[in-house]
């Protein structure tokens, strides 16, 4: 079974999925879905409001798009149309994401394969996993430090904002006392700090770092550093990427302690996010090749569907 | 849903699954079935060869039998009759005994959950997920510093083993070169030493040293030491079942690299067998009730069914 894919949306994560997806033994790039003319890249790019023409050539479009505004708005009309898979990431909206898909997948007699990546993603099943082992489990996630791609870009979206880098940097007394079992009530906020560089006219900086400090979700509850740099000082501190971090779950079962841990080293946050959800992608092709429709998690999905590998071999091969 | 269970085997898992299972809040211990006749425990017990009697009481039978020759022997007839889970651990031979048990299984219409525990088990599964994420993915698995049961089993079973331990150590320069990426070519073999503990008469010291070391699958290939010690020392030093591991994936996504570590840590490694194998039979119940038949791996189980949450709770608290 060849895969034949497109990607909408052109930005990182785009890119970087398609130029993961020709590296892949099943897959094929039909194209690229894009609200940009200008692209210049070897690969077809249509416009991505006739995408839905394509449909019978595609049976996996992965959908690369911003959490902020983009896919809330335009994620349910490619799942009408197309096998979908998404990195949404908004964490506390996802069940709302995950309802609005699987409506409408359903519609289209599609699947719709939501939040995958990293976190929300592989630290999900990660966490889930760990969770059910334990009659009492005490879990923490830590991330960074690295850049935040979806902080990054709801930062963006700030009127005057002309470019913006957001470092998730973790609390090492936090991480610490994970490690011994005694994080307690700890909350991501507590866990985490959230520095934020940004690149604006002056006569806005009092306005902007105020909406950054006050967006829901995204840094409200959080201790947050907001510096405003020159266009030559962002450029050459801040345009890495890097990313990574930690599940750490610690329990008893009968009366000794077992400690799991998860953890990820990233160069670069978008390329690791797209083998995510390339491999998600796989899953979604065979899945929905069998009929499956509406919205799945990763929690949904076995292992073996995310390897182009067969189930025969695989337990031959590392079970 | 409570779960009716059943353990079959009560040596150091079977007793670490039962005391679990009743931690679960919806699982229900009906029996453990043995061949001893001289169990004092506080729940009914019933010998093992009129088990298929108990059938219509049992919704998931727990075989916590050895891997050497118990398992083997014992776990299609326990398929014919029951849903099962086992733990078997001999890694070479798991593709047949799936396909004993997928036989057996299939002729009783029941469900057989092959080869769980955390490895195989956990550490299959995140070696399958890992090695999906990279095109080229470099990846090694290192257990220890720990006691491996299905190894001590091994060598108790030897003419003239009065009690054994065996250790699995890490050969630390080996994964270093791991994270490196550079450990190239390194077979479990090369990675790891083998540590054996024997009391036995003298006279028989130099034939079970010989037998150790011409063991197929569990010492052939491997550095292995052979200590022999009176009762006193083993009982002082060699009773602690501590274990661990670490599954380490390295690649490069596009041009940049990502590495994912896997890691336990384990006071008591019947235990946390004890508690993947239990997590896995919440799996199987509820597999099996909607009619799925055959052995099933770690690999072919979607992450939600191991927790006791629903779906939309698990969404709502862990992705």
């Amino acid at each position: 079974m060849t895969i034949r894919v497109g990607v909408a949306g052109y930005g990182n994560l785009g890119a970087s999925v398609a130029a993961l997806v020709r590296a892949q033994p099943d897959m094929e790039l039909v194209g690229v879905f894009s609200r940009r003319s200008n692209l210049t890249i070897d690969v077809p790019v249509f416009p991505a409001d006739e995408a839905a023409a394509h449909a019978d050539e595609i049976d996996v479009m992965f959908l690369c798009l911003g959490s902020a505004t983009d896919i809330p708005e335009q994620a349910p009309d490619f799942a009408r149309h197309f096998t979908t898979v998404d990195t949404y990431d908004n964490h506390h909206l996802i069940p709302a994401h995950r309802a609005a898909m699987d409506e409408a997948a359903r519609a289209g007699g599609n699947l719709a394969v939501v939040a995958t990546g990293w976190d929300p993603g592989l630290f999900s099943f990660n966490r889930v996993l760990a969770n059910a082992l334990f009659p009492e489990p005490k879990q923490h996630t830590f991330w960074g430090r690295g850049v935040s791609q979806g902080h990054s870009d709801a930062v963006r979206r700030i009127a005057g904002v002309r470019r913006a880098a957001q470092y998730t940097i973790p609390n090492t007394e936090a991480i610490a006392a994970a490690k011994r079992g005694e994080a307690g009530g700890l909350t991501g906020q507590q866990a985490h700090v959230r520095d934020v560089y940004v690149v604006a006219d002056a006569a806005d900086h009092e306005r902007i770092e105020r909406e950054i400090r006050e967006m829901p979700e995204y840094f409200v509850g959080y201790e947050v550093h907001v510096t405003f740099v020159d266009e030559e000082t962002l450029e050459a501190e801040h345009t890495g990427m890097p990313h990574g971090g930690h599940v750490i779950t610690s329990g008893i079962v009968n009366d000794t302690r077992a400690s799991i841990e998860f953890q990820l080293e990233l160069e670069r946050n978008p390329d690791f996010t797209a083998a995510c959800q390339v491999a998600y992608g796989r899953a979604a092709a065979r899945l929905a090749a069998e009929g499956k429709t509406g919205a799945l998690t990763v929690l949904e999905i076995p292992p073996y569907l995310l390897s182009p590998l067969g189930i025969d071999e695989l337990v031959e091969s590392f079970v």
